[in-house]
């Protein structure tokens, strides 16, 4: 397992121009790019971090037996307000219900009665992972793959079935809110590897090889606080700036997700460059990440608990071809 | 935590016709009724049996590191042939793919490039968690709640989303194929509680309470030898008879599922009532059943192993007022 | 053919109580129920006023050859902002696309390649068609129905698809807002039986049986001055009025259909009775209701023209069971 | 308006090498090619033949008054059966029924109490139109435009919606079936122009420019006969060879229909070339073509009636960007 290394000194600057942000982005994706360290044919990334080994220590934070769900409700009063295109909230409907029974619609059945459901939804528009096929860069997504692998039937590389058999893992929580003595971090507030060190050093969390990491920005808070969805969805967010990605790569981190929209600060540290984390995490490191988790109820145990380590099961729908996937993610104390 | 206690010398006979079936199931579902035991509002039945004691123990399965799922994949060569009313296989389509890329319509996004997708589903039409709010008896589901809960908004009582933190524990498979000797069960064939004390004895596996029991007739394999799905999304099936139902209850069993689409023998042993478990263990002991979940590969994980229990965590999507959710159950050694 | 006749002089009055609601509503559903006119099997209401000969005087309209779609576009920009229960914008997504042709997924068909598609909506999503089996009263539905014909597997009796070979015959439209002087009308001001008589004889077209009247109220209009659809889909609205039901009845009308999502004035002008002449009109004269239909190209013509009759073919789409549909209905002069 | 022209001598011989097929194509789609011959941004091509004139002469056909929808019902046991990528039978649900009625869950609506539903369906899985974007011919659609019209999003040009005010014209049927003397065509046999202008001659029949061409081929009454689709969606099936084009050009057709899934005779009788008149006549022509209308009630109409010419109304679903429409449409007597 691997110790908690200090922050790179190096590439602190912020760009200021689109030249920049694209030198810097073009730099970090060639930096901390996996592609091929797994072999050729993997689709799983940095999930392999999770060896064997890491997932018995996981075993161990289940210490108290207490489980907190990190799922939003799927329903029609989710974050979906149009705001980013295709994307609405579920629509659930019934195949049988109550009603049908009362009107004798299943008096064939003998003495048992059922109801049954259905649910059409966009794979992204709530708690949800990104597959590693979700992104591309430069045409190009995780190991190398091209363009013609995701087509409308579907992707055939790095799709959310590839990964059927996790996300579960040790996870740690990063309360930044908490961490800066706030309510929640204000829609454009970033954060970055050095402070991802310091909130792990002050929870007192070690940071270990094969981690998932949730990081709560407490925007989710903010929305029930304010009780509207308002841009959620696709507008303004607090989330990791750029210089995060060396902490993730360091520390070898196996997965990350947070309480936003889009994980990253928005609009981007990185001018002219959209979701530059995206760009260098997932197709480049091949780090599966996590969006829309609700991060609340799990900050609020931990704390109470003074401890922000935990044993966690994430497992995506084996969707087929899928680039993406609603989760209801669990940790275990 | 409970020990294995021996079958019932009772209710050993199985009915002949209509009226004794009925006279039967009617009294193992009040004998076996579980109605207030955890309170008037529970809504979570047998999983209250998974304590922080039980889930603490079940940690201490994973003693190796190696995840098994029990997922089907969800696509649209799934299980559904029409045979169900109104269940049809997944359609999964794309908002954004490497075609649009190609064709420039991201280009106002800088150099990131994404790919979005949905599904639209039944929640039952593959591997599955059945709510308890899915069957009703006599007008009334889990806990005493009549029909006016369950309309075509969806169910307000013992929907999924109420065991939005489960379903997590001790897993146990119980290879009822591998302990007969053969390579899978034939439609029609039935397990009882007898059989299943002696195959978890065969295997060396002791039954706890809270345990969530994975019960394999092997259909799957039969449907991968056979090369088609056939009937196996409503039609005759291998599985556990009504006097299964004893083992369950008296095991305190916390869920249940199975390789098939409905769990129980098809056709039915009690002549004039379909799926009498679920009248017994799911409305009136308030027993969560899982179903088409694919028990191949734990199988023959648990072979090679020679061990027979695992954690276990499938987490049920917390789709609002619904009454099943698709699932991606792991098992972890 | 029937001559216009005069608006009644009885039920004048508008009821300031709910008591005096009830009284009047049951009144004209029963004085203006047409169970049974038509045959006790009947599931077409007064569409038969659109006799062979009725269609061949239709044909008549034809003059100019020139056709006007009242359709509004189906899309993710139309009305429903989530007002009304369930009723969503509609959900349109590829299959294949110009994309996949790009990318070579197609380059086993030679020199031949598609696109294809698939749309998912609410059936009243848009301009739309009420099927008779759309409204009960008291527990019926047209021609004296109960509820167990209406399950979730659909319509079993007065479902659309039954009148498949329809809505087609003479169209007339009533501007009401031109009559007026006004651009629309507001939210709440409401249309009787007197001022339809009086918009038709001002602009000088007679009304005949079998006629199928368009009620134009501008709202569609306001909204494109506005900007915004607002509450369109579920709020308050100008249009017809409780009295507006004799004129229809005794002007033996086909069908009916306005710029509203609803038809009727909202709040209705009787006090705890929601929607009146979907009660009278649909459930009891058994006369097929249309919404949001686009009539701002249509009056525009008309006045351009000086003539508010036409020939009007509107067929719903014939699906199985449902208790509305879409539509694109055609105006040709 | 034009006169029947007789059919050419020229290009009568059959391929029989994809090198030979190519050629032919090729010269056939050149030699056809309507591309500016509206304009440059035409977007309805062949339905501008329905001049007003067109239209007023096609009134004149509705002399009996009898209405005959084409429109098979829209349902679960449509003819789709998987053969096709990605299309399936319409999926209808309720949004609220008669069960929620019966339950108490509209107690607030006063007495109105009311239905409402949804479908989810691919626009071309029934009777439906083909847009113009349908098809693309060595990456150009319709008045030469390119792949980059039709993405995830839908086409931008020649969509479904650019034809919101057709299809509705004079309608004439060609029995080809009738004409041959047996009740059906079997898969694999083809029909020429010699045969569609004999046929056309021996029903009596003249055509005329701008005429919306229905060729029966009797495939339904096959299914019908049969008691299965089989292969009816995706398969072998009768219609229309190569050499038809020439017939539809000359005579300046609107529009094209049959009573299979791709209207031209499978295999097709160019080696190597599939779908060869969806390139002569939808990408190059700029027709519009109809598939799996439902003819066999108007032939016994027509047949019944010695008349083969009527109104025909099949106004297409205005959904914006879409590349097809379900349709119903209605021939008029």
């Amino acid at each position: 397992m691997t110790e908690v290394r200090s922050s790179p000194a190096v590439g602190r600057v912020l760009p200021s121009t689109e030249e920049e942000s694209v030198a810097l982005v073009d730099d970090l994706c060639l930096r901390y790019r996996n592609w091929g360290r797994w072999g050729q044919d993997d689709q799983r990334g940095t999930l392999n971090f999770i060896t064997a080994e890491a997932l018995i220590y996981a075993a161990s934070m289940i210490r108290i037996g207490r489980v907190v769900s990190c799922g939003l409700p799927f329903n029609s009063d989710g974050p979906q307000s149009g705001g980013f295109g295709g994307r609405t909230n579920p629509v659930h409907w019934m195949l049988q219900d109550g009603g049908d029974i009362a009107l004798g619609a299943q008096d064939h059945l003998g003495v048992c009665r059922y109801t049954d459901d259905a649910v059409s939804m966009p794979l992204q528009s709530g708690t949800q992972w990104d597959a590693l096929a979700h992104i591309f860069y430069r045409g190009e997504m995780y190991n190398g793959h091209g363009l013609e692998h995701v087509t409308s039937t579907g992707a055939t590389l790095n799709s959310i079935d590839r990964i059927a058999d996790g996300v579960v893992g040790r996870g740690i929580l990063l309360d930044i809110p908490r961490y800066r003595g706030v309510e929640w971090l204000e829609a454009g507030q970033s954060i970055d590897d050095v402070e991802l060190a310091a909130c792990a050093t002050a929870q007192g969390v070690d940071v270990r090889s094969g981690d998932i990491v949730l990081i709560r920005t407490g925007q989710i808070a903010q929305v029930r606080a304010t009780g509207s969805w308002g841009e959620y969805d696709s507008g303004p967010a607090p989330g990791l700036g750029v210089h995060a990605a060396h902490w993730f790569v360091e520390n070898e981190i196996a997965a990350l997700a947070a309480d936003t929209w889009g994980t990253e600060v928005l609009p981007n540290d990185t001018p002219g460059i959209f979701q530059p984390l995206h760009l260098i995490l997932l197709v480049n490191a091949g780090m599966t990440i996590g969006e829309i988790f609700d991060l609340e109820a799990l900050a609020q145990t931990c704390a109470e608990l003074g401890r922000y380590d935990f044993f966690f099961s994430a497992p995506p729908l084996p969707i087929t071809g899928a680039v993406g996937s609603p989760v209801n993610p669990l940790a275990i104390f």
